[in-house]
């Protein structure tokens, strides 16, 4: 081989292990979910932003969430932030505006299987559970499906002195959507995140004409397809300086406060 | 400028480049607590090692745990591994060694304190409470100090079927080490961790000698400087596939378990 050779193939090499290097470094890494503050946090009024959406991007493609001020429910789909705000309307949101409170995956499916018969949310809520090998990690849901009947849920944007979230949602608009297609994104936490996710299943709701959706109620589903994606890392980014987080009571136990706001 | 001149400097700046790129990438990141699997976990019994000590350094060079079996305190200080097993001796552990339950930093004072005056843990505690801003975050803890006593206890290596740690501790081997010089390493975590991690301080003792050491039950500092770096990043990570940790119940409140076992 001529040195020129040589040379060339030594910066190719060079060149692929550079890009290889930095490619695995900046993408988010599988089988973790990454997460904005607490849930107790939001629970307790902790409603201003603290991330940008660009930068949760970088995190996972496939999660949900808030907006700065509670301003409705985040769904992240394919990489794409959905706003479902109390009008009932999918924004798309500046890639600069904040979250208090998010949960993202870089989603790859371990399994999936299809749903065979019809279900409401507790009975895929069971069959999700009944699939998953190991009750104590996490797991990420998503779940393409034709249903007959789904029920959701958003949150007015609020001002400061922000209410806690119980005070919120007994004002809480209820979107009856009828028979609609779409895609159920959210995840199955262990027990032990008390106080900090919401143990069990928290799904949020997006229509595949990107027109409807929400925080999941209730729904019927017809068919569908349970994609699973089991999560056994964790990472949660606090909020810093002396904002309100720095400043709640997060010793109490919120559960009871957590079942209102959820159901 | 010549060409070659310009080519030589093109090297040179995408060279360094691509070294603070790596070295940035491979760095473990400043202000997060990177640990293995829970505190529950542990508490029950989950003492198969799960990381090799070689992983974990990658996570942080400053922190404390326990080893595959519970056999003995970890301590881990600028980079070094130390065990403390139940003969309370200090042994240099092989790095292929694995551990069931560690956090680590990667240690960066934000600010730091004398001790202006003699005080026992319960005093220090308070001292450094008292200094942080915002209880709600994380905070990584060393204290290098001259001590007129120190009290601190080890665990003895279990054997399968693993017993719950409050029976291992009814016989745990207890040191009274008397006046010694060394440093407490450890963390204080904010009170939403409850089943993850301890909530709370939690402090183990390395002498300056390297010959004694333990999880730290009290002491008389005479007089130290206490390191503070405070941490709003978490990152977990679980034990995966079918051992011990997937089968354990880790709803049950075990806050009585962990104040036996602590103190």
């Amino acid at each position: 081989m001529s040195p020129t050779k040589k040379r060339k193939r030594f910066y190719l090499g060079l060149s692929l292990f550079i890009f290889f290097s930095i490619s695995a470094c900046v993408r988010a890494p599988l089988n973790t979910v990454n997460q904005v503050s607490t849930i107790d946090a939001l629970l307790a009024g902790s409603y201003e932003g603290q991330m940008p959406l660009e930068k949760l991007l970088n995190y996972g493609n496939f999660g949900i969430g808030t907006f700065d001020n509670l301003d409705g429910e985040m769904v992240v789909l394919d990489g794409q932030v959905f706003q479902v705000k109390a009008d009932g309307k999918i924004y798309r949101p500046p890639l600069n505006l904040l979250t208090p409170f998010a949960s993202v995956v870089q989603f790859k499916a371990d399994y999936a299987f299809p749903i065979g018969k019809e279900t409401d949310l507790k009975g895929l809520e069971k069959m999700i559970e009944d699939s998953i090998p190991n009750k104590n990690l996490f797991v990420a849901i998503k779940v393409k499906g034709t249903f007959e009947a789904m029920k959701t849920r958003s949150v007015p944007a609020q001002k400061k002195p922000f209410p806690p979230m119980t005070e919120v949602t007994k004002n809480q608009p209820v979107f009856n959507l009828g028979a609609v297609s779409g895609t159920l994104v959210g995840f199955r936490s262990p027990v032990f995140v008390k106080g900090i996710n919401v143990p069990g299943d928290h799904l949020h709701f997006l229509s595949e004409d990107f027109k409807s959706g929400g925080h999941v109620l209730d729904f019927r589903l017809i068919k569908g397809t349970v994609e699973i994606d089991v999560c056994h890392q964790f990472y949660m980014i606090l909020p810093e300086g002396g904002g309100s987080f720095s400043q709640i009571d997060l010793g109490r136990d919120r559960t009871k406060e957590l079942e209102k706001v959820e159901r």
